[in-house]
């Protein structure tokens, strides 16, 4: 018996209100919804987070968003819209099993805001440069 | 002539760090970085959005994804990571060919936060359900 509530809502054991399925991916209501029409895509398979997720997994989940935004663009009108998709409590994530947000945005009331602050005096072009170069290297390592 | 910025970078007449690049996307790093790492997936064909992209297109693209966070998670041992993906200015989208910002989190002084309030009071279930019940009669509409 699985403990993870998305897995138990992908096997039907827990209610939830679907509005799409297929063979790899679910897309359920967020029960605390931060925004009118507030989504979350699901891979069926249990993978913690997009580390644990496989290339083919992770092509399958996302084919679907195009078709998940405008559906909820053409219903909800909304000014704008945001995927989100936390990996580790410290980044936000709350539910251990992998699933992306997708927020439409109305105004300043909207329950979802990112607060964003480029550290442009800590990142001179050298030092992005210095970074890159070490994710390459990274790649090349693997 | 594009004046895309991104399509430039695509083409090569405009500088980039580029970390990873293949038949349909490139992986570049942000030149205002919020947090150490923070790099945007890019499809090569110009989006404005994701409205825009086609199935095949997105699943090209994120396909890219697992691997892109597993290589940041190894070479920076972030805390945690968040994907955000903006559509439209008033979600935060300033270049309008679609990107996919990776933003691997540290602390609580890291230049990325998101104000994140559930309007539980605004949502009872029984709203919950008939939005739900409006989105699948969108789907079922296309």
């Amino acid at each position: 018996m699985t403990s993870c509530i998305f897995c138990k809502i992908v096997e039907g054991t827990l209610p939830s209100e679907k509005i799409y399925e297929d063979e790899n991916v679910i897309a359920i209501m967020d029960v605390m919804p931060v925004t009118k029409g507030h989504i979350l895509l699901i891979p069926k398979n249990h993978r913690e987070n997009l580390y644990e997720m496989t290339e083919e997994e992770a092509s399958r989940l996302f084919a679907v968003a195009p078709k998940l935004a405008n559906v909820l663009k053409e219903e909800f009108s909304p000014a704008g819209m945001n995927l989100l998709q936390n990996n580790g409590a410290p980044a936000g994530q709350a539910v251990f099993h992998f699933h992306m947000h997708f927020i439409p945005r109305y105004d300043q009331t909207d329950g979802f805001q990112s607060d964003w602050n480029p550290k442009v005096e800590d990142y001179p072009t050298e030092r992005i440069q210095e970074i890159a170069a070490q994710i390459r290297n990274r790649f090349d390592k693997e």
